[in-house]
């Protein structure tokens, strides 16, 4: 494969709100995932708005993790950005959607930082 | 439009690798960005890798920017990921490509938090 990184967009409809509002519960989740994942992390911001809704990133050695959410509509966006090992991401992504409890995820993957003449793999 | 974000994610190709690798310069040029777009910056995270490469991520009260480099390839993978204003993004990306003298951008546009029944626009 010719890229350099896996590019995980994921969209987690029908979560639980509370889960979602709840800046430290989620921070914990992120950083659990780096673990499920084996990636390290390198620095990180986290912010909860007023009323509602957190805003979390982890810069990783492999590039991201982060998740902004909106309580009221009962869905997060997540992005798992990482070079190298893409299956570790899904786990990543499947860890994420059973913590927020989502009954509606969907996940794109996005090939990022194609060499000259590769192609564009969507799972 | 029933989508809560605009999410864009933009290959520099064929940029100065030199500027890549400084990390004080991505700092800036992407505190910048925040000024052109009009949006506000609720935290940062910042890490240049050895031998070299640097993540940087800015959390924005309407979601983030970030940029990964890879100064050896002499590319780096920018989002801008914006509730609201798209133009404003477009804005953001467009600077950001001068800056990084990519000789060869592309910019994918991905609608992000699809309410139920609408569907995805892509520029």
């Amino acid at each position: 494969m010719n890229t350099l990184s896996t590019h995980l967009l994921i969209e987690l409809n029908d979560c639980s709100s509370e889960l979602l509002d709840d800046l430290n519960g989620i921070r914990t989740a992120l950083i659990e995932t780096t673990k499920i994942m084996g990636v390290t992390i390198v620095g990180e911001t986290f912010h909860r708005f007023s009323p509602y809704g957190v805003t979390g990133v982890l810069a990783i050695a492999e590039s991201h993790i982060c998740v902004h959410t909106w309580p009221e509509h009962n869905y997060a966006a997540v992005d798992i950005f990482t070079c190298g090992n893409g299956g570790s991401a899904q786990k990543g992504a499947q860890y994420l959607i059973s913590q927020f409890e989502s009954k509606d995820p969907k996940i794109k993957v996005i090939e990022r930082g194609l060499a000259p003449n590769s192609s564009v793999i969507t799972h």
